[in-house]
């Protein structure tokens, strides 16, 4: 299977995170996307995902499957006998979908659109709104407060174990230096949480 | 079990449209939340759901279950002898995900997002930004082209039955009425999709 992804880019860190927990990163050849050359632009990038972004897995027959968290679950459901990350029972499975959906809806989003409309990173492509940059940083930094709070007295982020959303939360945590914002005292247990996923191998990858 | 929500909004629909295709509407109660009087920011709402959306769900011994897509998967684990709208094998489940992130992100965001900051319809709680709205109605209809070149000679959205993205992609294209986006003539696939789909008896609940 192929990889297509960018070393530096959140969603792609979401996916090689997600193979590092379950020691499945060697299933896949990774193939770098240089996003800032336009790589992903191209006809040949489209017809694997028509909205021109990675990651994007390939499977040997040539099927393509976008989408950080369709890929993880191809993984997950196809690799039972490996660490859970989505979640066992019902109850589980939900708690765990809706903090990955709470975290990409205002967190992630915002992070990347505040960096987007603020930097002009990708103003080839399309049009920056600094005035609503701006708002999603502000939203960035209230979801930080948020999750600062919600962490006080807990490891993980939801059902007391590693999942996908300390994975999620954690590539988006590091990603917001591009708005300059990073987790210091001021927040001490996004902090500590941070620096407890921090020291996992998977963090390295 | 309650189910919060408000019967004109798109994200219960796609629930309540869910429940139905399962025949589990009879599972839930349902209790309106008035979102323009502001029901869904009060301290109870929002001891339920801190991102003070609907729908939630709340189960009988009160543990909370926000986001739509988190809901639909507690059902859909916890009923697995109902039609499965979220796919069986890895790959359907992959696919099946994928579209429903790029319908959420593409689609469905854009759509909502241009709405907002348009109408000025929440603006007791939130900012508009005009031009950004005008940006992202143009991403919702290109987004309509889009889904209607993908679905010439094709009955649903992916895996050639009817899943939750076809659930999702109903209830936007629904919705966009609301920046007076409507499917007509000039998007043939895109239209008899939607009138296969309107004609179930889900698309009435
Ligand atoms: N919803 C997608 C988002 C993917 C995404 O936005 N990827 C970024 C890199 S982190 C990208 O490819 N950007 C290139 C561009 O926007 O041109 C996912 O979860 O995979
Ligand atoms: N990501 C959430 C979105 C929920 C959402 O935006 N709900 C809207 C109604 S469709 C809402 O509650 N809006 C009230 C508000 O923004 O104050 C989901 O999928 O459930």
């Amino acid at each position: 299977m192929k990889l297509y992804e960018t070393k530096t880019a959140p969603n792609p860190r979401r996916v090689r995170m997600f193979l590092a927990e379950k020691s499945l990163l060697d299933k896949v050849e990774c193939i770098e996307v240089d996003l800032q050359k336009g790589e992903n632009l191209t006809p040949e990038f489209v017809a694997k995902n028509p909205m021109k972004k990675v990651p994007v897995l390939e499977l040997d027959d040539g099927t393509t499957i976008a989408e950080t968290m369709a890929i993880c679950r191809y993984f997950e459901v196809n690799y039972p006998d490996t660490p859970r990350l989505l979640g066992e029972s019902a109850l589980e499975q939900a708690l765990i979908e809706q903090w990955l959906r709470w975290l990409d809806y205002y967190y992630f989003v915002p992070c990347g659109m505040g960096f987007q409309h603020t930097s002009g990173f990708f103003k080839d492509r399309m049009t920056p709104v600094p005035e609503w940059g701006a708002s999603c940083i502000e939203d960035t930094k209230k979801f930080m407060q948020f999750l600062d709070q919600h962490l006080a007295g807990k490891e993980y982020i939801c059902c007391d174990k590693l999942t996908a959303a300390d994975l999620t939360a954690f590539a988006v945590t590091a990603f917001a230096r591009v708005i300059k914002l990073r987790v210091d005292d001021s927040l001490p247990n996004l902090l500590a949480w941070y620096e407890r996923i921090q020291a996992r191998p998977s963090a390295q990858v």
